[in-house]
């Protein structure tokens, strides 16, 4: 019988599964976890998924059409239970059919800002007109907000000039006016509505959608909605999906739709949470890198890959809500914050936001650890700034036993030199069923730290029962089969490493390249940030000893989370903030690595452990010293 | 055989027709014009007419199905040869299906204004982006912007975002943005279109559209287009069409469409005449009374015919050309000009801003003569205003045998005193069909001045072969019919002359409560302006024997023609004239004439001819003692 690999997408799980069985029996089969109520009859509709390459499928059955819309068969939904595979899949799991969870960072590092929401709700207690004062119903809102609040040549949206005489005798003269930037008159409702006005911050990021719902007369969080990027079945990196979007206009169309339907999802969760109606969202600020910031607006993205990479739109981009099908009021506007550079995205502007760099007398290095890295070196006096295409190593993607921050995931490795026993933790504390990111960051240190491998990645030649072979390949036994979910054996391969020091090369050659070109050395650095979803899983001490940062004292690190959404957070509440934002995306030096001299000589010394000199890494050099 | 009574509109005309005859042949027998090319076979359809009433008609022939669409259908439209009467109806004529077109006043004095519109097109030629410099396509225009026209904050139409990078590249750098108020950009063309740039200057009249389409870079009018108010088809009044409007959404939507598609109408007319494409005009202006406005853009009008009558908006109003389905560039803006009360309207601020009342020191009267009338006394210091409900007797309506001013229309009238010869000129020098407004002035002043009439309407007891007797009631014959094109006579009854005597004292009153109101008499009076789409045709010295206007010399009295189109078209090419609008719109007093103690005896006084007290017409008294 023939096999097929199988990924499940968003946990990056990989399996193998046998020709003609289902898609829903072989995911049970590798723990990966797919709703089902009916058992797999095709009674219950739960096991939705969604598969692109419909050719290693069979046909759309009759059973998947009564639980599918033409629509979403049209956008590769299947039933799991009734799609049988013929050939190698990708499989995207959304969030409504997944049972396990992933762990998203949603919190962030952030400053504290001044309220003062581009949006604000006035209650207005009118007179009535009379016939000696006939006032006409706009001009005598008006009045009332140039005499109260001095807001003058408002204009009101069209929609509103119809039904405004309505509205204000529905309320009997009390009304509320929605004001948007001091410019537009965006909502008029009967009576004082002015303690229910809402706003959504929003990071569009590869591989995840993350969502603040924030009250807007406090400032405070009420509600957070999180889901995968459903963009995700069409590529899981950057390149490939822009690839498919160029493909067709209604490729393009395709994933701009998914982006904003996942959006949607997550304003649902987050407004279900907290009692609140997206009509009560009046504002939306989004931050993402360059490539989703085109696709979430479906913004010519072919310049973007070809030299001199140029974003075709850095923004800031306002957009109505319903221009983009965004299921908020109907009069809602979306701040979409500026990009940097083709590869600098709104979302690191988010990361400078909330970390204030810009306003640090302090030398500082800040790295936005993802799929698309960013880093930052400077200060107030000036920003230099680089993006990394770390790749989604780091994600659990490409890893053998990789997977994402779920349950189940080991998160956290410890090796005892020589004896070289093994010490995890996963997530939620069940038996282990791969390892994510920091998991993977801890393995490759610690394997290095027992000099299980060597400086090149390379494992070094001993005899030990946890070292075993593969088709002649060493691997380094993380989980014996016995402790873990699928009773396999949970691994760390040649491969395995090889491609965590590509992506940690990435990530640290932005960092050098970047302090050369400031000129400053690890000594001159005086804070270093980590931000990015799952830093802080990482341990600062494998970071160091992988060589994925510069060797900066323990103490002068702090991971700060997801700062991409703390900034569109802090921009949603204070329009002063999107003005810094804007100043800030102009002002921030962009260095494109593949341009700089040094750039390839310097990657290449930066995929050895921890680098290739070791004079760089005192810290590291001296331990190796006192304990090889 | 049955007759039934059938009115023709715009022309006002009203003919008997048999029952079951058609309505094309009816039409021609009665000497009212509509094309038909097949000779009435229902082979052309070009004798395209809209019936409100289908019940009076026969059923929707096949062969009418063939050449009219379903929304027309449920629009009202038919074809004249094929629709047979058997009711009393109300038909209009398309302009398409006409054969003399009305004389429509388009021309009006206006001011001189420094040309600064409100969209301006900017040719740009770009550095290309490098790799030492890979500036965003976006900022590569905003930069350039705001180093050479000191334009900041600017936001692009979400729409453009979609395609700027393609427009870019399609010029090579070099292209063309359109901006809007200097705040956002509207549109985004490959090389240098800068020298096609315009706009639409609109007055939507209770009876008539009127338009001027005008070039942007030298502020000239380079197209006309005029056609009747297709919402006359709905109501010849304003009372009546808004009673109409209120009755169903469908109703108040049916007559947004038909102002909307008349726009369109004369916007194809002036762009086909002139060679420009509709989408080249960025922005229209439009003005139009009080209820026109509403209509137009959809608003409740419900309380503008209840007590305080407040006009839901007053404006100005700012709407995206395609939210209102007009056929302009698909992101141009319209600026509808602000009311100044329920029954003063943005016309009336065209009409102030054209003859610069306020800015003048002399003491004016201005008076627009139409349906709804408007008067203003006042000058730089201060202004009263106030609404006449004049009605449309000026218009032809109501007259038996009155007419709209087209060919074949009697537009002067001399009679000789004691021999009551009577000498007349018709539009276009045809044989006369019927009289128009000014002949109507004309007929009533001479009756008067010649002693005909009384100066209280009432014919003397004279016994000449001109005055005739029909049902044993007097009428004056002002053509033979062995001149006319009937074969009819055509005559001035009494009830006719109670029409204008009541028409008359609308505009009357409205002079004098006014003038009493600011304590000016008519030698305070300095300047007088009449305003209007016929005022230019009206003879002064009648105006003044039928009293429609107080006792002023004639030297002081000017016709400036359509000043409410006028100034919409100063709006258009100037930003500044908006301001000045929009403060005029606040600024100049309302009196609202019924609340007036000594209205109702002031407008049985002016009734009389031509008034009450012929001390206050001493010139006319003076007349009148040495000629009688």
């Amino acid at each position: 019988m023939k096999e097929f690999d199988l990924r499940f997408e968003p946990e990056g799980k990989k399996l193998v599964a046998d020709s003609g069985s289902n898609i829903l029996d072989s995911a049970k089969a590798g723990g990966v976890g797919i709703r089902s109520e009916c058992g797999g009859k095709g009674k219950c509709g739960k096991c939705r998924i969604i598969v692109e390459n419909q050719r290693n499928l069979n046909e759309v059955t009759d059973t998947e059409r009564e639980h599918l819309t033409p629509k979403e068969i049209n956008q590769g939904y299947r039933l799991a239970c009734m799609a049988t595979i013929r050939g190698n899949l990708v499989v995207f799991i959304p969030s409504e059919s997944r049972l396990s969870v992933r762990r998203i960072q949603i919190q962030g590092m952030e400053q504290p800002v001044k309220l003062e929401p581009n949006v604000r709700k006035i209650n207005l207690v009118l007179d009535k007109p009379t016939i000696q004062n006939p006032i006409a119903d706009d001009l005598n809102i008006l009045t009332n907000l140039e005499k109260l609040y001095n807001l003058e040549d408002l204009e009101f949206e069209y929609e509103l000039l119809r039904i405004l005489p309505d509205v204000l005798r529905e309320g009997d003269w009390n009304l509320t006016v929605t004001t948007l930037g001091d410019r537009r008159v965006i909502d008029l409702e009967p009576f004082d509505t002015t303690k229910r006005i809402f706003g959504f911050a929003i990071d569009i990021g590869t591989s995840k959608l993350v969502g603040y719902l924030v009250d807007l007369n406090s400032g405070g969080v009420v509600g957070v909605g999180s889901i995968e990027n459903p963009q995700i079945a069409y590529g899981e990196d950057i390149l490939s999906r822009i690839s498919y979007a160029e493909e067709t206009l209604e490729n393009k169309q395709r994933l701009q739709n998914l982006v904003t339907e996942g959006i949607n999802e997550i304003i649902r969760m987050a407004c279900k949470d907290s009692g609140v109606d997206p009509r009560e969202i009046y504002e939306l600020t989004v931050v993402g890198n360059t490539a989703m910031f085109s696709l979430f607006l479906g913004i010519q993205t072919k310049y973007l890959h070809l030299a001199p990479y140029v974003p075709g739109v850095k923004g800031p981009a306002i957009v109505k809500a319903k221009e983009l099908n965004i299921n908020a009021n109907t009069r809602a506007s979306v701040h979409v914050l500026p990009n940097i550079a083709g590869y600098v995205g709104a979302d690191a502007v988010g990361d400078v936001l909330a970390t204030a760099i810009y306003e640090r007398d302090e030398m500082c290095l800040l790295v936005d650890v993802g799929t698309n890295g960013e880093v930052f070196v400077g200060n107030k006096e000036d920003i230099v700034s680089c993006s990394c295409a770390a790749g989604p190593a780091f994600e659990g993607v490409h890893i053998q036993h990789g997977m994402k921050a779920v349950t189940g995931a080991i998160e956290r490795i410890k090796i005892e030199p020589k004896s070289f026993n093994v010490e995890y933790e996963t997530i939620d504390g069940t038996k282990p069923v791969g390892i994510c990111g920091s998991g993977i960051i801890d393995a490759v240190a610690e394997m290095f730290k027992c000099g299980i491998i060597s400086e090149r990645g390379k494992f070094n030649n001993i005899d030990h029962s946890r070292i075993v072979k593969t088709e002649g390949r060493p691997e380094f036994v993380i989980a014996w089969k016995e402790e873990t979910e699928a009773g396999k054996n949970i691994t760390v391969s040649m491969k395995d490493i090889e491609e965590i020091q590509l992506a940690k090369a990435a990530i640290h050659t932005g960092c050098t390249v970047l302090m050369d070109k400031k000129g400053v050395t690890e000594e001159g650095i005086d804070r270093v940030f980590i931000a990015g979803a799952f830093g802080n899983y990482i341990n600062p001490e494998s970071a160091k000893f992988l060589g994925l940062i510069p060797d900066i004292p323990t103490e002068k690190i702090s991971f700060v989370g997801n700062t991409a959404l703390a900034g569109a957070k802090m921009a949603l509440v204070s329009k002063d903030v999107r003005k810094t934002a804007q100043r800030l995306a102009r002002w921030i030096r962009y260095v494109e690595l593949m341009a700089e001299p040094g750039f390839q000589r310097e990657f290449i010394n930066s995929t050895m452990i921890p680098y290739r000199r070791l004079d760089q890494y005192p810290s590291i050099k001296k331990y190796l010293e006192e304990n090889r």
